[in-house]
């Protein structure tokens, strides 16, 4: 298995062996309480073990062996470990829940089964026996979209033996994979024959193809690869009712093309098995460069010429100025103002952009020729915009940390400073509104729930665009109200996802609806959305044996 | 109203003024004759008057007014000519059955609401009354997508008072369209703003917004301004369950994106009444050109390079042997050959590009440095896969004559000659075999089904491309069997979509399901597929008010 969970932290990010951040840093912790405001010396808040974690009873042996049956010896796991790795996901509410010791809501036991054959008898087993089937990928959702019910029994159906390259066409550029497979697996069995998915999720190391599809996100360069609905040409998806191969033509006007609905249904219509994807070369060459901005409107303005202008950049990442500051501030920890960034400052400052800069990430791929031509294209506008080229150290750095970001929850979660972030996405004309109103209502709501004295950083950027609008990123860090770490954190996320919603954005760009936006979901689909969601949950699942609560209510 | 059907042919294509372009080449007949291997004269074949036509009962007049009361007093038609004109659409079964006199399948009456208010109405009537309704835009369909069900009285639901731009936002490049205006009128009131949508299907003067979505159409430029799924934004549509507005963000992760199920509905769902599109800025310019390959598999692979390489043309449009030289034929009638065209005989044989060679119109549109810089990067693929430039002629030639290849059918059916066009798309692997096959199999149905000594003449063209492949488009030209001109034609559909279905390619690439592909389109969609859309059905339509017998069985 390509796809090793038992190496993964079971209440934390990323693998068990990753290095603390905060280690190399230590003066982030100063930083972060001067920013929050925080007096005196932060807390220390450990996660409690696994042996003082309290977690959901094991299956039984009999059910063990008849799952075994199935799937074979070996392929069914009910060590407390492994349960507790697919009790919950990664959201901030999965992350404080295991971390105070509650994995009651585990599964009873975790299967692996290889091929559809397999799911298709997990399936017949589940109806004759009442377990409940909840597929599970990298675990890696952040908005509570892995675990099961917490009423009955339920089993993790684990795709991660499903893990290979099965067929790569050069001709048509498409590759068909096992859905288990994991982001770095799939890009090395594509890049060794010249190929890439260019798919790179913040969760790539330890996400699954399958994944992606059900949960609809996006990946940092979509500009360029697309998303799932630009780069799924098919699927084999193992539902309740029968096999189900998606549409396998590159277009067809026969129908709706019913697969798109595979994806963002987050395991609720069948288990993805197998899935084709179109592939593209390995770009030969890649460029990614910093531009700094006067302010954000200015860098947005930026980005929505480039796009409308067909400008085919593969990233266009802007950071408002709070977060600008902030990256800044993280990145020259511990050292001293070099000469070099004092004359920049002053060559800034004489250029017209302000000292509150917003900064632009944005990254070229493709041919050496095609790479210059766009990025001169992009730099028409970026001027015109009043951006100003500060060369590619930022962009260096940004490709270098790009997946370590969360990497930083599970230190901060440990000495009391809670960190969450949420997205949306709106059309240009409703952006500067939905910003400001929803980094109001953040900052407002931390500071509400704050301890005595504390208030909140609030950090936005644009991470994905088209040519009707983008998606809006925040980054929110908090000082953690111990012990009602779960009220607190409630109801700053009320307080996004009402405005959100009041304000015409939905209430998720990539992250999906898990848990956490099921409340939302409702009234952004709308009534006639919801009888459609019913009416395909039934016709394939009219036992409601897979994930059941989940997305379709 | 942006479109009258009163000045649209009740029984044949394009307006009733519409000039017959044999006419003006009448060496037509004897270049068909001569392909067709006829002997002697044609036969006039003329068509029914609308006198001696056959039409269902209008509406009784109490009916008629309890619709007015919905719509408003003149916009309920029961007169012959607005009914028979609604009886069948534009397919080649369509045609010959009205020819014949048929107009047995006509509404029983024209309704015209304007407003999802009364469409919304126009259910709770059809609901109280057994009265079915039936949604038509343009009525242009080419595949039995237009009429209603045999066994019951049913309504014209006419789309076309609800024609007006009702919102174009030039900071997020969308526009808000009634679902009824048609082609030319939309990009009129867009290019006056400096917009396009750039959706040209060959239909474009007298379809339909709606009836574009609906039907799950290509326009000519598809590669630079896409289908459907990648212009709608969002839609208005009036199930007979009630309003439905889609998911209008430019992107969310919040569940399946259920507004796509709307195209490719083919009016079985709801009545689309308005739409949000995508628009785009008017190109500086355009630039359409012509290059000769050895063969057609060279020109495919031309156009696979450059769609693979992400070279942005607006089109590539590759005629086959066949095609290339019927076209030149038809266009060289009554001239002498020049001089200059024999010396570019020898000069392309002397390139290599032999007798039978195959014509890439290629169409480029953009900024204009962006428009030089695409065209360079397509003949960079073009030269090396062979292909020849042949200058600007053919491009012209293209654009000029773009939408008037259908107004070749009336005069033909006039004297007994037969026309007819079928689609399909597959993976670049598979498109050699699929496009011999398909050849084959109408070749040899048409010469099986002729009068004796008659043969068939088969062109085919490849009209739009993707990474992973691409569409072929066969028009075939037969002599009529008098008398048995229908099944003398499902003869020869029923060999070819056969053949489709069995080499791997989809039963239409962008004419749709209509009833002329119904007995393959649930091969295609498989069991599954077929159980989601009956769901869909009965979620929206319990009572089966809309469309019946249409797509989803």
């Amino acid at each position: 298995m390509t796809l090793d969970r038992s190496r993964l932290r079971w209440n934390g990010w990323g693998p068990v062996d990753q290095p603390d951040p905060t280690v190399a840093r230590p003066g982030i912790w100063s930083l972060l309480a001067d920013a929050l405001a925080l007096e005196g010396p932060l807390p220390l808040t450990p996660a409690a073990s696994l042996d003082a974690t309290r977690i959901s009873r094991p299956l039984g042996a009999s059910l063990v062996t008849r799952l075994e049956d199935v799937v074979g010896q070996g392929h069914v796991l009910i060590d407390a470990l492994s349960r507790a790795s697919r009790a919950r996901g990664k959201s901030y509410l999965d992350l404080v829940t295991l971390r105070k010791g509650d994995a009651s809501a585990a599964p009873a036991a975790v299967v692996l089964p290889e091929g559809a054959e397999q799911v298709l008898a997990l399936f017949r087993l589940a109806a004759a026996t009442g377990l409940k089937l909840v597929p599970t990928g990298g675990g890696s959702s952040v908005v509570g979209g892995v675990g099961g019910p917490a009423e009955s029994a339920w089993l993790a159906v684990d795709t991660s033996r499903m893990d290979r390259l099965l067929a790569l066409d050069e001709t048509d550029h498409t590759a068909t994979f096992g859905a288990g497979i994991d982001g770095p697996s799939l890009e090395a069995a594509l890049n060794a024959r010249g190929f890439t998915l260019g798919h790179f999720p913040q969760s790539y190391r330890h996400s699954t193809l399958g994944g992606w599809i059900a949960a609809s996100g996006a990946g940092q360069q979509s500009s360029r690869y697309g998303r799932p609905h630009d780069w799924l040409v098919s699927a084999e998806v193992v539902t309740p009712s029968g096999l189900w191969r998606t549409e396998a033509f590159p277009r067809s006007a026969a129908g709706p093309r019913l697969g798109m609905l595979v994806i963002g249904s987050e395991g609720t219509l069948g288990v993805v098995t197998e899935a084709t994807v179109r592939v593209r070369r390995v770009p030969e060459t890649r460029d990614y460069r910093g531009y700094l901005f006067p302010d954000f409107a200015s860098g947005a303005g930026a980005i929505r010429a480039c796009v409308q202008d067909g400008v085919p950049a593969a990233m266009l990442r802007l950071s408002d100025a709070d977060e600008t500051r902030f990256l800044r501030a993280v990145s020259s920890l511990g050292k001293r103002p070099s000469v070099a960034a004092r004359v920049t400052a002053l060559y800034l400052r004489a250029r017209g952009v302000a000292d509150q800069p917003s900064l632009l990430v944005a990254g070229f791929e493709g041919g050496r020729r095609e790479v210059r031509r766009t990025r001169r294209a992009a730099e028409r506008h970026i001027a015109r915009l009043g951006g100003v080229a500060v060369g590619s150290g930022p962009g260096r750095s940004w490709l270098r940390s790009r997946f370590d970001g969360p990497a930083l929850r599970d230190p901060l979660l440990g000495r009391g400073i809670g960190i969450d972030s949420l997205e949306t996405a709106t059309r240009w004309s409703n952006l500067p509104a939905l910003y400001h109103a929803v980094r109001q209502a953040v900052e407002t709501a931390i500071t509400r729930q704050a301890r005595t004295g504390g208030r909140g950083v609030v950090m936005t950027h644009i991470s994905h665009s088209y040519p009707e609008g983008a998606s809006l990123y925040f980054t929110f860090v908090f000082a953690q109200r111990l012990g009602e770490e779960i009220e607190q954190w409630q109801a700053i996320k009320q307080a996004a996802s009402a405005t959100i919603v009041a304000h015409g954005g939905t209430i998720s760009h990539h992250h999906g609806v898990g848990e956490d936006h099921l409340p939302w979901f409702g009234a952004e689909k709308g009534e006639t959305g919801l009888a459609l969601l019913r009416a395909l949950k039934t016709a394939l699942d009219p036992q409601e044996l897979l994930n059941p609560g989940k997305l379709i209510p």
